[in-house]
């Protein structure tokens, strides 16, 4: 065994001692407890300002999206099974006492223990926080091996995603065998959350990559603008719509251990914000198919207006053109299918780009775009069936680049006093 | 001339056609005009969560800090002084209309016309954007030339920052000739109004380094806390505070153009969260020389408790350690020094890290810390004063790494119908 195996196997200790720990400190402190709850967070304890952890379905997909994303990877290290579920047992631990607002773990008195949490939301609201959880597909099979013994249990629905025209998928920023969405109305309650999951999973996990994001709340509530200026969300699954829910989303009885789960793909996309911004109105709502201010169809006076697909303008052109993001993603043209979107725009600051077009610009241009979120019951009859068509012909494809991402298997939510993913692991 | 030079020429040349518009505008159109507000944008009308762009002083520095920064610092390209005028006039009509929750230009209803405006803060509140502008050094010299015959205007105060002890500054994250600080209490509205004065400058400067960051406001409006858990700002010079502002942080009669004006010192700061958080609540609390749940300081029972600097403990070891950050950083050990500290988290996501220390980790690690921003009547005796002695001996050296910044000159406010930056450009 050389140092760095040696270094490993200490930290796989580490990781398993530290997740015994929580699971007797889960069974013996049941999460209602709120006697060690952040010493300020009267709205947590009305429940007024959190949202369940346990339930059929995970948190963070039908709930009304919060204001920020904390989105990260994780590359299993863990060599047994076993050691997946301590995680996944830990995780669940942890994630019922923070979307409580609570600390990651009990706290001590003793101030030579080492910390259990990092103390940076104590005095803030819950904020709503939801931890959401995907199975990538080096859970079942990494590298051509059956690490866990879990590949014969791979949903056919977690197909690798193919290759799409113009992917620049880096892979700094794509793939992962596990995921967290954490989500929250304060970016330091999400961020706080993701930290100490990260912590916990080490030994066991490694964090792959990892993206934050924002997204405006408009005033009247109505569906928030993205860094292109349009709405982003129009005629999305309505996410109180039970049946609409259960045929577009939720997996069925057809998920075997995932009923009650969705499928997650996630891609951050760059826009060219600079170059965007070159365009003029019309053409821009030409691109996109809709009216910018209004958010409503080309044609169609209100946001939530049917898209007159068949619509022709005086000289028989079509009103929505053919090549509009809107028709190609719609329902109609895509054997019906629906995803339910959940997307944040983020922004990493500037980098180095030479563009393409003209005016040939060179140099710091905004790092910024939408990490887009999509929730679905398959993603072959969603994701891929739409971005397909779109990845091709799209004309926003001038603007756009997806330049990560991944697909995950959401299992259904957690029951008190089991663990995420635990369908999965009882099966032999 | 080359054709790289043509297209410098020609970008420049459509600035200044652009510049000379927004003057025209801003000489017909008093900003007070809000027919063209965002439609409903009530409160902004109200003034209730806008505030003020002209005055004395600039916002951004004695205002309540707002929950999000997008810090930007900017390259001149602009060949002459009247191009740097028409820039700051632009800038200046521009930051009228935005912080009032207005689009950045007139809005035009001519969909053919390029578009004035993004228009991703349509049906977003104002939220107290604040925009605070820095001349940094380039202004007045680069490489040597006096570009724009400003050269024996540079403030004494101005002076470039010394290399300090453990510095690890990138260029792509360091300096600029000009520099905004766009604060609001949303993401959006920050990002937005850089993004229009980003737009506003091509062909006259060049966006050069970028960063946000957050600021979660605790309920009870106690100081908030940084990635490290604790709090930070404490003991902050008050903003309410007349004379302490006027003897630390605005510039008096010695600044003459600089009088009413202000120095901001920044430096994007990154915290080793992972090293940090595997530190026991002890050794972090020696580290800060505060308590970390209640932020007083060690030996004291309050956040504002005086520093106790000569108790000892019953072995006659000083309760609050030699080189403990806030020992270091108190006035009485720095010759009565004391800055504004104005500083917001920052996330961006994860980078490959090679630790120093056990346990020798590489990997990525969040590429996470705090963009420090300090306001100071004087850098030479405020920040380069106070964090001379720190850089060299502070506990926190060990997990914190300066990664790049600036000094900057942030001139008076701008007058209703003057520029930011006129008293400059007024003298001969």
């Amino acid at each position: 065994m050389n140092e760095s195996d040696d270094l490993r196997l200490r930290g796989r200790r580490r990781f398993l001692a530290s997740a015994a720990t929580v699971a007797v400190v889960a069974a013996t402190a049941p999460v209602a407890a709120t006697a060690h709850a952040r010493a300020s967070s009267a709205s947590s304890e009305t429940g007024s300002d959190s949202e369940p952890f346990f339930g059929t379905h995970q948190a963070g997909v039908a709930t009304t999206p919060q204001t920020n994303v904390y989105f990260a990877a994780f590359d299993l290290i863990a060599e047994k099974r076993d050691d997946v579920i301590a995680l996944l047992r830990a995780w669940t631990a942890a994630s019922a006492r923070l979307t409580q607002g609570q600390t990651a773990d009990l706290l001590t008195n003793d101030p030579a223990t080492p910390e259990l949490d990092s103390y940076e939301t104590t005095g803030l609201a819950t904020d709503r926080l939801t931890l959401t959880f995907g199975f990538g597909p080096g859970m079942f099979t990494k590298d051509g091996k059956d690490r866990y013994g879990l590949a014969k249990h791979r949903p056919d629905a977690l197909a690798d995603l193919p290759r799409f025209n113009g992917d620049q998928l880096v892979p700094e920023r794509t793939g992962g065998d596990l995921c967290i969405q954490a989500c929250a109305d304060n970016p330091q309650v999400a961020f706080h959350a993701v930290r100490q999951l990260t912590r916990i999973a080490y030994g066991a996990a490694n964090i792959r990559w990892a993206q934050s994001g924002f997204m405006a709340a408009q005033k009247d509530k109505s569906t928030p603008r993205n860094l292109m200026g349009f709405k982003d969300g129009s005629m999305n699954v309505p996410i109180r719509a039970e049946a609409a829910m259960n045929q577009y989303i939720w997996a069925g009885d057809e998920g075997g251990w995932m009923q009650h789960g969705t499928y997650m793909v996630a891609r951050p996309i760059r826009i060219a914000l600079e170059h965007w911004d070159r365009m003029k109105l019309s053409f821009q709502q030409q691109v996109m198919g809709r009216e910018k201010h209004s958010g409503a169809p080309l044609g169609q006076k209100h946001e939530n207006d049917s898209l007159a697909l068949d619509a022709n303008d005086a000289n028989g052109n079509p009103i929505i053109p053919e090549n509009a993001h809107v028709r190609l993603g719609a329902p109609e043209n895509n054997d019906g299918a629906q995803i339910l979107r959940r997307s944040y725009s983020y922004d990493n600051g500037l980098s180095y780009i030479a563009e393409r077009w003209p005016p040939w610009h060179q140099g710091m241009e905004f790092d910024a775009g939408l990490l887009f979120i999509s929730y679905q019951r398959d993603p072959r009859t969603g994701f891929v069936k739409i971005f397909d068509k779109m990845s091709k012909f799209d004309m926003m494809n001038q603007f756009v680049t997806h330049v990560g991402g991944g697909v995950f298997a959401c299992p259904p939510g957690a029951k008190e006093g089991g663990f995420i993913g635990q369908p999965l692991f009882d099966l032999a």
